[in-house]
């Protein structure tokens, strides 16, 4: 029996004796490596926080002690530490989230995997205990270096600074590659005097005792020396986030579970808001990890332990499509520059910065600032990309719409990951850009179906000089080229009718075509005649639409984002406006937080693969047109 | 003839000599006041920045160096200085803009009144200069203090410290009440001290000279000092901007325009990113202005000049409707707090937090932090009520989706100036939170019509204690109130059909249900059976909706936000979705970026009021019933 089979929960934790720390440590990243070889998952940010975790459950209460993981992708030690010990099915449907989860268990509070938050969340629970007498508390949030840059954790410290009387325990888990894990004695020393009420008094004695002479030494000097070097780099070893108005404790070695168990406990018994931060090594202990440069090991799919080999998943990604037509346009358009908001690789653009270094710019994990910085790079005369995940860009929809598109400003946004993207959960999924982005004037919108025509309309969006721009594709394997039969303004026709009767105009977005494609068929076989268009830019919409529906009895449309404020809610106002009163019915994702799943068996059981897709136009298609119920074909 | 009258742009105001400046100054602010009594516009934070805006338009060559306006409603002096002095339209249809407005002059650049977006546009422009090799150029920003505690502010501060070689001038207008503006010959010369690359050699000598032994003194003791006051403090006169990374000038007197002046060409000639730390005071020369303890000089209504008696519109205020309210609910209930994003008096907040000073939280310009604390005050056993302006629940949208709705957290926000607001332009319309809220699961919205629902409303919504809520109401005064005549389900019925003919279904979302029930009565009299109905929750839409319009010809849907994705769409899908296929009309905003005028004036253009309403519903009625061409009245 190992140790890891002991460990039901943090109470069995706490009474592990001190010494069999290391080897506990030990298994849970053998157990780590061995599973998330099996399934894939977030591998290198969880075997950076082995010790992290232990020691955090060994010094506080969870959940009495709320324990908030930012981004929450480095939750899986927690998860293993509070009585979550299978992994099988880790990401798959009905098996572990790979975040937080409410639903999983009491100790997870944040399901939320959108960086910078955790602060926040902190600030609020810690304010409640405050007004509820509840002084017997500590809130924890461990968040990351990076999410640091974000400017709602800037906002949050702000707000952390004010609360003198609130316990908040802020664990900066610092795992930049610029920094080597060396803690010296004299840190721990100074963090231990720093951390005692005895020194804070001690402090503002000597203070009045020199009358307000500035007291300053080496390690103020440190302080400004880190502020000096700029934000970003501001998470130095010697940095003291008391210039922000909070204790600091570090930095820790987060490898030394002695180390940090000491720390957390200084932190915890002071009482009031501190700071500590911890140094760790992302993928620490397992080699083929700790040497990738690229991170590739932040989120591996499936891999072979020995070698570290990833499983590849065969088939052209939609990011690489985007990534190599880039760097075709840089060489044409010395204007076009692009933006990352700190995902240089994830976003396929680390091609486009090695071909044109200086015209790419990575503002850190801040979606307004890439934005806006976007507009202002338009007013200089340049053609923007930003390229970013479709879900983050509700974090800057204020700046879309008012600082870009009200300045009319040409900007493109490159929107991966769009639609369901299954494994991440709820909050990965970018199933709400095609409705928020419909309101905002001046907007248009290109859906790419294949690899073909995202090239095409990543070229026509950044040939658009007088506004913002959208081109939306999703994670994954592009889907075999599918040819246009026919082209009603600037809508591709992907299928005409092989019968008199045009019964159905399916309207397909994007990369649903070619499950609208199969559907069609089905019905052509059927004898009903369908017409299938990919309208390519959803927004605005090709005034042949109308005049193409009215050939029809029915209209309906199909899309890969939720159904509420869609396409399809568009393509049902437009005919209305056009005083077209056809039937119109609209498919998409339903409008709900989605448990994590594959994408296609997502898709297959809200009914929008081919078969469930022909099952439901076949019957509306019945029901609004001459074909009697006996054509109908058994669903 | 004044010397006003001599100075039409900025050419004509370099060659005045600096000895008739401060007259020039005094001219400026007779000007702003007699103008601003006249039209009600913002008069406090103009008055503030007379000299500097002079100054600003000496030393740089604007718009060869772009000038941006952080929020913009301190641009008056500015436009005065280019060429607009006919103040007589302002705000109003047809005349000068309350903000900046590239449609106005070549002077302006950045149109959104959202505040912090200053410095990433500065960041893009200064980056686009520098990839272009455009090195005679400066990027100026106009700051205030204020704008500083939001995020995006400091991603921007992060990026902006990174451009060594791009010329970026930050100017901070510091007006926070709490600092006087003094300031001495010792600043002065530090601040000439620093600002020479001469300065900066010998400093980078002397570092070498003693081999990186700290250089500490009394500044740097100060900068500390500043810093640990917290971030929301840290604008201090001793503050240096340089621990960000930035040279720093100041701080200056900012009613000493000579000071200014000298202040900005050192920064011009530096070459680098600088910021210029000015004070100013607001109100400044306006003896009602600079004594009103609530800044309600930052925007009054038209005003008499010898009192400073503002000409109050008549009229209880949907604000202070609110206002009250939310004093009874927090006597009744001790888990009722409140968030406020630095506009406590605006959103009506004051009263509660003078009852309630222990449950109200102002957490600065951060509506991303205000909605992510608001869910941790929900998960510490609280319930809060976030208000905030309904254009700027844009700028969170995220963390209300993912942050709060996503974990079910009981919020309430409190949507003030939804809907059209008119006088201050595109930017601060409320026309965009029906739709992107649409998107939102577990998310409920009420949209009150009068006083008594609004009462009734906030107290339903306070009461959810599973997801979030929204009640949003107009800016202004509040209507006569509109009984119910009926209800089904959860609907106020607000008129029957007189006739046996239910022809059309309307569906007056909230304040337009005055303008739906006159326009209704129109119909009435032409013998139109019109059923008007009040949903009160607008999300989800109540079940009984659908079983009434099957009882219609005809349904229409009436509201004042952007009609793209807002109620009438939800309405018309959700008749879709029931397979009831009846002709719908939906009426709203026409979704584009609104020049400003008056409310109404606004809604009657786009047929929003009773006589144009009228019209357009008696020819759709006309369309879809038995009624007769000839019965049909003239419009």
């Amino acid at each position: 029996m190992t140790l890891l089979d002991s460990v039901h929960n943090p109470d069995d934790l706490k009474r592990l004796p001190e010494a069999q720390l290391p080897q506990l440590a030990a298994e849970i990243r053998e157990f780590l490596v061995s599973q998330v070889a099996r399934t894939g998952g977030h591998l290198g940010p969880n075997l950076g926080v082995v010790e992290l975790t232990i020691a955090l459950h060994r010094v506080f209460d969870s959940p009495r002690d709320p324990i908030l993981f930012d981004t929450g992708h480095q939750a899986y030690v927690h998860k293993i530490l509070t009585g979550r010990q299978d992994f099988s099915g880790l990401r798959q449907e009905g098996g572990l989230s790979g975040y937080p989860s409410r639903a999983e268990s009491e100790h997870d509070f944040i399901e939320n995997s959108h960086a910078s938050t955790a602060l926040s969340y902190a600030d609020g629970l810690a304010r409640a205990h405050e007004l509820r007498g509840i002084t017997d508390r500590t809130v924890v949030a461990l968040v990351g270096d990076g999410a640091l840059t974000g400017g709602m954790a800037w906002e949050a410290l702000n707000n952390i600074a004010e609360g003198k009387n609130r316990r908040v325990v802020i664990v900066v888990n610092d795992n930049g590659r610029s920094y080597s894990p060396t803690i010296g004695g004299l840190a721990e020393h100074f963090a231990n005097l720093r951390m005692t009420r005895g020194y804070e008094q001690m402090l503002a004695t000597a203070k009045n005792a020199i009358n307000r002479a500035p007291v300053v030494g080496p390690p103020l000097y440190d302080a400004l020396h880190a502020f000096k070097k700029g934000l970003k780099d501001a998470i130095q070893p010697q940095i003291m986030f008391e210039d922000l108005g909070l204790k600091y404790v570090g930095p820790i070695d987060g490898h030394d579970v002695a180390a940090v168990e000491r720390a957390l406990r200084r932190a915890r018994d002071f009482g009031a808001p501190v700071i500590v931060h911890v140094l760790t090594q992302k993928g620490k202990g397992y080699a083929p990890a700790e040497n990738h440069d690229e991170d590739q090991f932040h989120a591996p799919g499936a891999f072979d332990v020995a070698t570290g080999r990833q499983r590849s998943n065969p088939g052209l990604k939609w990011t690489s499509v985007f990534s190599d037509e880039m760097v075709r346009i840089g060489a044409e358009r010395e204007d076009v520059v692009a933006i990352t908001a700190a995902m240089l690789h994830p976003t396929g653009l680390a091609a486009f910065a090695e071909a044109y270094p200086d015209r790419v710019f990575d503002v850190g994990i801040a979606e307004q600032h890439a934005a806006t910085c976007a507009a202002g790079l338009a007013m200089g005369g340049l053609h923007p990309v930003v390229a970013v995940y479709a879900t983050f860009l509700n974090r800057c929809f204020d700046q879309v719409l008012m600082d870009v598109a009200l300045h009319r400003q040409p900007v493109t946004f490159a929107l991966d990951r769009a639609g369901i993207t299954g494994d991440d959960g709820a909050s990965h999924n970018g199933m709400w850009d095609l409705s928020i982005l419909q309101v905002v004037p001046n907007l248009a919108i290109a859906v790419p179906r294949d690899a073909v025509r995202l090239r095409e309309l990543l070229r026509e969006a950044v040939a658009v000089d007088d506004g913002p721009t959208v081109v939306r594709y999703p994670k994954g394997a592009v889907p075999p080229a599918i040819p246009a039969v026919g082209r009603l303004g600037g809508m591709d026709v992907l299928r005409r009718p092989a019968t008199d009767t045009p019964d159905l105009l399916l309207v397909a977005v994007g990369p649903m075509a070619q499950t609208c494609c199969e559907a069609a068929d089905r019905l052509a076989d059927q004898g009903i005649g369908v017409t299938v268009v990919d309208p390519r830019w959803v927004k605005p919409l090709d005034p042949a639409l109308v005049a193409e529906a009215a050939r029809h009895r029915v209209v309906a449309v199909v899309e890969d984002n939720g159904r509420v404020g869609a396409v399809g809610d568009a393509v049902a106002r437009t005919l209305r406006d056009a005083d077209l009163d056809l039937p119109v019915r609209t498919f998409g994702v339903e409008q709900r937080f989605l448990e994590h799943a594959k994408r296609d068996r997502i898709l297959a059981k809200m009914g929008l693969d081919a078969q469930g897709l022909a099952r439901q136009l076949t019957e509306i298609v019945a029901k609004h047109s001459e074909l009697s119920l006996e054509d109908e074909p058994a669903s």
